[in-house]
């Protein structure tokens, strides 16, 4: 594998291959399939469950891995092309990248999405730039709008929950946060539960809709698998006989990049925080599920995380074993 | 063993025996013994010696860790109980800690002392609150109240010396320091001390007393040991004869969790720097030793702390096969 | 070896060793060479490629690294002796240094320079009093007046280059850079390069001399290599047949330690970028060589940097394979 950048790269059947092997470096550890070899990675973003996982995985497996980030003690890194770098930045983002790439035998990206123009981040053009300049196996570690380690974690999970393919019903949901944030694990989640055959809903309020060529794409994945996608901001058709609720915030497509906007659009919503109601009419063992860092008492109440429906440490758990799968597959000798 | 929280926890016999494997892993490297295994490290207080010895203690054993700490690039971390997170934390203790531990084979958790109310850390609150949310086998990195891995290796370092358990004369002593430190280190010294059988004197200003509940337990250690416990303030009594004056300033309990009472007390006590006329009735060979940080010419004068009769790089040094003991019986296959 | 300082203490046949190692590590991992060892960072002054390459080289080794460095969470680091420590730091270098020391069995130290006198950074008083504090094996990562590590690399790149030996035509510019940095690569570099028995040239203006205990040295280390050293401010002169130009930016000699009188004089030569034309009179395939990090249309342009001639990643790259040749020999079983 040269690059893991999107779950929709890779057939249902090697999704499903890779899961095996998350499941079996899961139950019989393997410590000695990456002797030697080092993940570099480098953080443009801030982040927990990622920084902590993959390095925690490249130990499983007998390797290492070393961090970069720019809070650290290191030159502050510039970006903007053709400056001249006469201020405080000492370094260009153009020597820094290939430099740490040419550590590792296969580097993790977490690019950062502008929010900025609609157009630059469904097209990622932060990761893109970076991706060209790295010559080794690349993971795409959340970009702009995509995080395919999340969406195979959560593959797993609902592999694990006995969450139906076909017939499961997959309610994305919108929550309130005081923020706008990122698109990469809405547009990445909908894609995953499409190609994984269940019938998709987006459920958002008005001003929040997910871009149409995210829609587009994960409609034809549906209808490969035998699902189904749509939208709607009826909560009560959405979450109808759901087995799963699968919350996050996301900024307003609507008023993309303008924070002033969606700032006013989206403080008429902080009543979208997912609570026990919502799963008066879901199917019996409906879950919960949230990428993290989650925000209680405004995402999600207490006694919905708290409660027996929450998966979000199996999710966050699962992005260990994921991730070890991919890297098995991009640095180990054998293969799938 | 599941839990390394306190080393009251365990017989002196245990004790032994885990020295016994720190020592053989000192001499004899086991760079096999715990391959593809991961400790997670979650740090909210800041750290040298526990951040670098715990790192360097896996990689000997053929494992490794990942750190988290507050100060790290991540999203900041809320830990109020029951609160709308609606300010700047996006993520809740209550998910980063069982995430974090999820990552690795054990934990170790470095707390931190609130110093608001005594009673809640002679309880150990905080630290107590965060076990509750581990499941792997957990290590206590400092707590209010304890702190085993420093006890342990001040053990082992006492061993080494030749100072003798029963009869031999330890004095922890209370030294200046212009802030007011918790009691983590102090109340795990005294009951070290104590178990390990030898008569010990606590040695510091009115206003500065050991908890009574520290002292009793610690007394039934003594006498259990062959030893004895005693608090003083009468600094000739106290040294006569001793074999070990262990330096540490904490907090005023009288006026605990009052930091103005406390700073008005404490300055009349800023003679309490341990320097060469103390050791004038002391035995010959009487040894200094602080856990580190010290304050130069605060706590210890400079010719005591880089004289002869200093030990206390050694048992920084002691820390780390301390550790790797308790690692290696925690994780490795075979046990002591 | 004991100690990894200087390439001046290092014969030819010694460095040429130390490459093939290096050659030799490259083509072929020995994952298992140094397992179970540990190598102690610090860094006292930032860094990207020092902090990433010796993590992976270890790694790649089979060992494992720490990383302590001051914007960490570890309480601050007093670094000046004799003091009272009542202020805010909490710890001297003196228990820092060997404690962290302690912990490994080889340590690397990136010292700073002053920047005061220049006899006490030509002295590397800095890095001296470091260390003496350290018992383990120890590793220049940069200091006052010497980075070994680089000239390593470099002299590994000159080789893969083809550069000639005798003949091959050197040249260490200087370049403008807002600020004025330590003389640590180009005094490192002038001596590698002469080491290297090549005609090296050193190209400055007026202000910006090498001091003539660095060029004297140098001087001798090319009589006996088969090359020869001199100093011009004619860049017509200095590039002509050049098969290296090797930029870099340091501090004004004549006013070491002044910034206001440094900084005026420096203004004046801000044309000093390297650019294109540079190179009309060079040798046809003359590389352009930088440490790195570098300052984009101020060190150099856009198109040098990214053009064919620049071999910048290179140099980084071989700073890996470079220091896994010097911890294999420090620290492995078998020695060259």
């Amino acid at each position: 594998m040269k690059e893991f950048y999107d779950l929709a790269d890779f057939s249902v059947e090697e999704i499903d291959a890779l899961i095996a092997l998350a499941n079996r470096l899961q139950r019989k550890p393997d410590p000695q399939a990456l002797a030697g070899k080092v993940l570099s990675l480098l953080f443009l973003s801030p982040s927990l469950r990622t920084l902590a996982s993959f390095q925690a995985a490249m130990v499983r497996l007998g390797g290492g891995a070393f961090v970069i980030s720019p809070d650290m003690s290191i030159h502050g890194i510039e970006t903007r092309p053709g400056i001249v770098m006469d201020g405080m930045a000492a370094e260009h983002i153009r020597e820094a990248v290939p430099v740490i790439a040419s550590y590792g035998d296969a580097m993790g990206i977490r690019a950062f999405a502008e929010r900025r123009s609609l157009d630059d981040d469904l097209a990622d053009r932060e990761y893109n730039a970076l991706r060209d300049l790295v010559s080794t196996p690349l993971i795409n570690m959340e970009s702009a709008i995509g995080h395919p380690c999340q969406s195979l974690a959560d593959w797993k999970t609902l592999d694990e929950l006995g969450v139906p393919r076909q017939g499961g019903r997959f309610v994305l949901s919108w929550a309130y946060h005081p923020r706008a944030l990122p698109l990469a694990v809405p547009a990445a989640t909908v894609q995953m539960a499409a190609m994984r055959g269940m019938d998709v809903t987006v459920l958002r309020p008005e001003g929040f809709e997910m871009p149409a060529s995210i829609m587009d794409r994960a409609a034809q994945a549906a209808a490969a698998a035998g699902g189904s996608v749509r939208e709607t901001d009826d909560r009560n058709e959405a979450l109808d006989g759901a087995h799963v609720i699968y919350a996050k915030s996301w900024s307003s497509t609507r008023h993309y990049g303008d924070k002033v906007a969606d700032g006013d659009l989206r403080r008429d919503f902080d009543d979208w925080c997912v609570d026990d109601p919502w799963f008066d009419t879901a199917a019996p063992d409906c879950r919960f599920m949230h990428c993290l860092p989650v925000r209680r008492g405004v995402v999600v109440a207490d006694r919905v995380l708290d409660g027996p429906r929450s998966v979000v440490i199996q999710e966050a758990q699962n992005r260990m074993y994921a991730q070890m799968a991919v890297l098995h597959e991009m640095l180990g000798n054998g293969g799938l």
